[in-house]
């Protein structure tokens, strides 16, 4: 009994995976925590995933990936992984039960990092937006706020000022921490304000994001500021599994090559869990697809 | 005048790319040499690009990629890319005019190496198959030959093996090129067998390929085999563009790094042309989507 394949993690990464794995006709299971679609599933419109060509829920599309992934055959159960045991057959302890199998593929994805802040999590997708590159395009002429001051933050503000008519950086600290060439860019953009030593108390609004209250941390002393959009930039928290062996980076990312491997035999990574660039629907289910074929290879040569 | 970015080749990962460069404002032109799908569009049917839970044809899912392109504004037009002129301000020389552009995304593909004997191309899509994991499950219990000696030969045969009835391979030599570990794998699958000294001469059928004529080399010989598969495994041709200095392998496909840079600033590959380990519509749509980020970020720096 037991398993070929066992997906960790219902997310595109996983679905794609356990798509092609189930399609190869190989056994497959996968575990998913929550609800399948990961973080596509709580993303109320998506466009820029190829085929397309009118926008669709994150919820809709989540529900298309789960039902082409049991066609093939993909057993799937909701309930948490709490350990992985490695060997010549790979186990797998949940919650409620545990598993056999040949091969794991990881594709637990990250959770963004929130502000935990009143108003937050009920906008979600009605005005707070934690992915430029998924949404600026639905707030062209609408006046923004990043939250952050790295990298990342400066690189989607400079971004979402090519959509929005003002972007206000809220950040914490007296000075940003992203690098010089980027700093220097928001010079170049009249519609980009700093407002430095600051952050959000609160978010309000009916329907839609209409108004956050600020907190100047030197003063403490609160303002309000009529906005249509907050970009929330502080980063991602990779939902690391307790694994033995597996080799992360310094923020807990697992470490792959191009075909998925892990420094485990067997053991698979895919999607964002990943260390990789570019954290997108599109990018999950490619890595899916080439981490099942790469399972598939590992289990044809056991 | 000019444009963003140009991108040489309309098959999944150029529309992919296109789709996100247009999206981000980028002002983009797309070349295609024939019809925009590239590979994809003469597919007949496919199951595991995730999102479709029901099969799609390739052509269908070719035009929901193109109108998704258009939405955004990427301008498409078809001509056959004749040379590049690399510098600051890079330039296309098509057939018909010639383009500036200041970053170039390449995903002219690859062509599939065929046999170029009767019948072949009648029956692709028909009976007729260039991929075993694209295809491999329409063929369940019936009789399909493989044309090839190499890995990925008798690789595919292995996986075929588990949907079809009888997998033969037919090969012109008289012994196979793969590694031992694969040739062994053949003799664990009583249903795979090997035809050497072989080479196939034609293809017959009404609607679907029922019959091909095989010539024994040796003997000169004709002989008539019932199948209803014809799985053709003898390469793939990357069309390669006349590039200045861009690096290639031994092959001709394009070397890339995990952000679809080649060796050239300012111009990327993506897809199938790129040195890569899986071909897959999945794969070319990240890789594309890669590609538009990295070439939005070098525009963003010049």
């Amino acid at each position: 009994m037991g398993y070929d394949v066992i997906v960790v993690g219902g997310g595109p990464a996983g679905l794609s995976a356990s798509i092609y794995t189930s399609r190869a006709k190989l056994k497959t299971l996968l575990i998913e925590r929550k609800c399948c679609g990961g973080q596509m599933a709580i993303t109320d419109l998506i466009e820029n995933y190829p085929g397309f060509s009118s926008a669709i829920s994150g919820f809709d599309l989540a529900i298309k990936f789960n039902e082409q992934s049991k066609l093939f055959g993909t057993e799937i159960i909701y309930d948490e992984v709490a350990s992985i045991e490695d060997g010549s057959t790979k186990k797998i302890i949940t919650m409620q039960s545990s598993y056999e199998t040949k091969a794991i593929i990881i594709a637990t994805g990250t959770n963004i990092r929130q502000m935990n802040i009143p108003g937050e999590s009920n906008f979600i997708g009605r005005g707070v937006s934690f992915c430029a590159t998924c949404d600026a395009p639905f707030y062209r002429d609408k006046n923004v706020i990043v939250i952050g001051g790295g990298d990342s933050a400066v690189q989607e503000a400079v971004y979402l000022s090519k959509f929005a008519k003002t972007v206000t950086i809220i950040h914490r600290r007296n000075k940003l921490r992203a690098s010089k060439i980027l700093q220097e860019k928001i010079a170049l953009h009249p519609n980009i304000s700093v407002i430095y030593n600051s952050i959000l108390k609160e978010i309000y609004g009916k329907d839609l994001v209409e108004k956050v209250v600020i907190t100047d941390i030197e003063t403490n002393k609160n303002k309000d500021l009529k906005v249509d959009g907050v970009f929330v930039f502080i980063g991602l928290v990779p939902n690391t599994l307790a694994l033995p062996n597996i080799k992360l980076d310094s923020i807990g990312y697992i470490m792959t090559d191009e075909s998925m491997n892990t420094s485990v035999p067997g053991i698979f990574a895919c999607g964002d869990i990943r260390k990789k660039q570019l954290r997108q629907i599109v990018t999950a289910v490619a890595d899916g697809a080439q981490a099942a074929i790469s399972a598939q290879h590992y289990i044809e040569s056991l």
